[in-house]
This record gives structure tokens, sequence and C-alpha cells, in this order.
């Protein structure tokens, strides 16, 4: 069987797994803010209308000098995206050719990119049960890279390396040479972030990915950016197609920015039903990587492989996200976002069901 | 100075040209339909709120379907793209190091594209007052070339070469092994367009593209598509980045495939207009391409060089597109959209107000 390359749009995973979709059934594939888009983008909504019948501002020049007013850059360090992937399709054709490290388990695209634009591909694999930081063998790989990607928070396991981490890693890149594109898709529902945008004031070779459809709910449109050197951000726009943003998102990018109550609602609400549903896992032995943010990895201790829990849960319209195409998880874990109450009780249900059903040898 | 390379976004021309924006102004400089979005657009507003939340289908797969059906192909026939740039984009890349041949005036950015991947081009050039097709020196050139682009109806003259041409055209490039692609942006605005879709299916040497941003004034929205054979459409999506078309796109898409009524109603309009326009250029000494499209080239005979009517224009917010890197043009020309009544008389009182300041020097 092919498993889609990525999580949402689950029609195409019920194809794939031949089984027929139900008419009701709860997405946890999609690691998307449970509150929906901000209320300011609701309530303005028909004014999009306006924005419609004209070409969208190639340089998306208003949302991009609102995005660097709010990091404190200038807006020639800001390069807006068709959404993320993107940004990552316009780092790979950039890259082509070169040397790339990728710290695994993270986000497939960054590989895909990578091939597709004739890269030769190493990984530093972190173990799969604690994830944690390793040292390990990672400075002579980076000595032989030109480049290194990083997603943190980490996605698929929602865990955050620290500040101390990142510095450590910017400085190694510098010391050896090697680019480094750090992917914070996810970094907005953190509740102490800190942020390590001023470091590329002074450092080349530094790349930040950031990603505006997770936190602000709109997939549907599709918006994200990246913040480097102005000549990072130069060489990356040349390879832009013209009007590549739509109107729409970039009118709407403007509101999010707006948004900062939402922003910490929804930081409370995660963290809150994280919580629940984590003291629940471990009542009833399920475990779960250590997620800092509005996804996480589970798994049932007693199955080697996810498959029969994953379909479990699909036929019963509750739908994961597999690991399959993760490096170093391979379909030992499953993936869930963090959505509302009323979702996750659902996810509860079903998975005290399966507990019924498969009980741990050991209890 | 240096000017903007497209039309719209008239605040980058008043820049560069160092000139104080108007508060009124109308932009004849982007090819949009006057009546604006279809009515069916407008009604369903509210629903896109719906799908900002879910990633797009990343196969777009309805809104192909529905293409599928009017063209009488098959989806696998079929790429739709974030706007027509993203799809000239792909096909650059797609492209990379052939020889080009484009058939000009043209839309500049076949060969920006082609350019940006070190293909070699060679031009066709059509004699600048006439722009008839002329075989002479083509079939030499076409000789060496993998690749034709040729732009029908023609941006910028607005000229439609008949059905006999075109299918002249397939049969020297199938012939002579040359990919022969045929940009139809604006064949939607023409009264009498016969189909050449049908020969896609027996030739996989035939591109066709096509624009939904121009008729069904969406340009803020991004909608394009691609018609050929199943492996040219293949090695393009290979190259598109994920969920590259946002979900109001692909939802107000469909929306506009059932917009018949509207699709006449705008056909009637632009011939009206443009024929009432076309009236008093005759009248008034101005000299237009023979257009059967939304949009025409303007001259007045007595200027070698276009540019002081240009500035004439802007400074009183009548915005004409600038000819600069139409190669065979080089600014003698200036290209107008054809508007709605009110816009098309401010445009004409502008250009009798200029005409008694600049008369002809045998009036």
């Amino acid at each position: 069987m092919k498993w889609p390359v990525h999580g949402s749009n689950p029609q195409y995973l019920y194809e794939a797994m031949e089984i027929t979709m139900p008419d009701t059934k709860v997405d946890f594939s999609a690691n998307i803010n449970p509150l929906g888009p901000p209320p300011l983008l609701k309530k303005n909504w028909h004014q999009l209308m306006d924005v419609v019948s004209d070409y969208p501002d190639p340089k998306g020049d208003l949302l991009k000098q609102k995005l660097a007013e709010r990091e404190g850059i200038h807006k020639n360090q800001i390069l807006i995206g068709n959404g993320g992937s993107e940004l990552i399709s316009l780092l790979g054709r950039m890259l082509a050719g070169k040397n790339v490290l990728i710290v695994q388990p993270a986000f497939s695209e960054y590989e895909e990119v990578c091939r597709m634009n004739g890269c030769e591909i190493d990984y530093h694999q972190l173990e799969s049960n604690s994830w944690e930081w390793d040292d390990d063998g990672f400075l002579a790989k980076l000595q032989k890279a030109d480049v290194l990607f990083f997603c943190n928070p980490s996605n698929p396991t929602g865990i955050f390396y620290s500040k101390t981490r990142v510095l450590h890693l910017i400085k190694e890149c510098e010391r050896t040479n090697c680019l480094f594109i750090m992917d914070e898709a996810f970094y907005d529902f953190l509740l102490n972030y800190e942020s390590i945008v001023p470091y590329i004031e002074k450092n080349p070779h530094l790349i930040i990915l950031r990603s505006m459809t997770k936190m602000f709910a709109i997939p549907g449109l599709r918006l994200g950016y990246i913040m480097a050197h102005p000549l990072i951000i130069e060489q990356l726009s040349t390879l832009q197609p013209h009007w590549s943003i739509n109107a729409l998102a970039l009118k709407a990018g403007e509101w999010c920015l707006e948004s900062g109550t939402y922003i910490n609602e929804t930081r409370e609400l995660i963290q809150t039903e994280r919580e629940r549903l984590f003291a629940f896992y471990k009542e009833w032995h399920f475990e779960v990587s250590p997620s800092k943010i509005n996804f996480y990895l589970l798994k049932d201790l007693s199955l080697k492989d996810q498959l029969p829990l994953f379909q479990f849960l699909i036929e019963g319209g509750i739908i994961p996200r597999h690991t399959m195409n993760f490096p170093g998880l391979e379909g030992e874990w499953l993936r869930f976002a963090v959505k509302g109450p009323d979702a996750n009780d659902q996810l509860m249900e079903a998975l005290m069901e399966w507990r019924k059903n498969n009980r741990l040898s050991s209890l």
C-alpha cells in the first residue's frame, strides 16, 4: 500500500487503505489550532472579497513591514511564501547539489526537495524513545555538511530543544561554514519561547522558517515566511514565481498579527488539553513523546507496529497521522494533534475501548 | 529608471517614475474582466470561510474533474496551478538548458523563466505594425528549437491567429520534434474561438496554458491550468510545491465554471466597448492593434516614443501598461485594457485633452 506523504486530506488515506470513509470523523492528522481562524479574520471576512479582483502586491509589502516590526528586523530580511511548502521548495532549489544533514525524525519535505535537487543526504538520527539531543557523531557529520536542517519544536515529536542547544548549533554551523536552516513552524504554540531571530543580524548562515497556517488555522489560505540575511532572501525571491502569495493570505496575515489575545488563549487551551490527555495516557498505559506544543507521538507498548491500532481508529472515524515516512519511526508511533475538549474526549473514548480489547500482558 | 516588469500594482509604477500617485485613478494596465468576479462567487462568498481551516486538496480533484468534463479530456491531462505565473515557472524548470523559440512580441515571463533555467533564447519577431504571421525565417529557426512559445490571442497585441495557422504550427512542431507551448490566457474573451484542446490527445508535443484570473476577475486568488499529455503533466507536478493552489481558488474555480451567462455578457460588453473605443481612436488619429479581445496597443503617430503621452496619462490617474520590456515594441506603443463604459469614457476624455494640446502636423 502507498501511504499518503502528509497528514490532512484524509480522503486519500481512506482511499489508500481501502476503507470506506465514515460520515463523521475527527482529523487528528493536521496540526491546526482547534479554535479555528482568529476572530478578526472572521469579523472582516467580507472585506476580503474586495481584494479578489486585484493582483496581489508581488512584494507583500504591508505584511512584510508588520512582520519586520514584530521581529525587530528589516523588511529585506524577510521573504513571504505561499505556505511553508513553497518556501521549503525554494530552499531545495537554492541548495541544489549540496551536502545536506537532517536532524531526524523530521518533517519529510526537507529530504524530498533536497533529493529532487540532487543533494547528498545524511541523517543525524535522534534515539527513538527519548529523542534527547545526542552529540555522538554529530560534529563529524556536520564537518562534511553544507547545510543543516533542524525542526524546533520538532515535527513529529513536539519536543522543544532549548535556546542553549540552538545557540550551540548556530556556533558550530558558523565554525564549519554550514548553512543552518531552522524550521520554527510551531514555535508560537510554546509557552516560553525565546527568540533566536536577533542572531540572523550577525549570522549570514542562519535561516529561520515560519508558518502562519498552524497557529492561525488558515492552511487553506497558504502563508509562511523566511527570515535570513538579505542576500539569501534576494536569492530565494528570484526563484519564486510572480504573485505567488494570494491577496487574501496577505491581508489575512496582517489581521493574524493583530490577534495577540487569541494566541494566548490558544496556548493555554493547548496546554490544559495536552496535560489532560497525557494524564489519561499514563493511566491507560500509552506511551507519548514529551511534547511542549500542539501534537505528540503515541504508541501502545503492546504493539511493535501500530498498524492494528491505526486501523481500529481510522475505521471509527478517528484519524491519526501515520509515521511510515519519518526515518527512525517507521510506523512505530502515531502522531495526534491536540484538538479541542470534545474531540480529545472522543479520542480518549476510542482509546479506552481499544485498551479494553487489547490489554497489556503486564496488566 | 527601472520599469516594473508587469502591469497591475500601479504603486510600483508611480514609485519608479517618481510621480505622486493621485487619489483617484483607473488602472488600464491589468487585463481583468470589468464586470468583476462572477455573481455566483459573490453570492457564495461567505461559504469560502469554511475552507480556510483545512488544507487544500493537493490534487485539486473536484476542479480538475470539472475542467476535464468541460474540455472533453481526462483528469490526468490537467495540472492546476497557483496562477499562470506558477505554471510558466514550472515549465521553465522542465525546459532547463533547452533551445527556446519565442514568437514576439509576447508576455515577458516565458523569456524570464527560460533564461533563469539556462535556456538559449531565439525570437521569431512579428513585424511591429501589422503583427501578421510571417513565415520568413521561421522554419529555419524552428529546426534548431526544442520548444516554441506562442501566445494566442497575443499578449500584448490582442490579435488572434486562426486555427488554421495554429494547426500548421502544431504540424511543423510535430515534424521537427519541438515542444509547442501555446498560451491561451485570454482565449475566453474571443467571440468565435475554436478549441485546439482535442489535439493534445494524439499530440504529445502540445501544451496548452490557460488562466482563470482574467475572465473571472480573480487575480487576487491565483488560478490557472495546463492541458497536455499525462507524462508532461506528471513531470510538471513533481516540480510543484505541495498544496500550491489555495483552497479558496479551488472552490471559486468550480463556481466560475458554472458561470456561462456571465461569460457571454462579458464577451458582448468587451466587443461593444472595444468597437466604441476603436471608432473614437480612428476619429482622433490614434493607431491601435487589431485586437479581438479585452486589451489592445495604442500609439499617437506624432510621437516615436510614447513616453510623453504615458506621463500625461499617469499624472492624470489613467494607468496604461508601458511596453518597454516587449521585444519589438520597446515603448513605441502603450497597452490598455478594455474596461467598463465609465472607465473607457474617462480614457477617451483624457486622450481628447491630450490631442487638443498635441495636434498631428498633418491635421
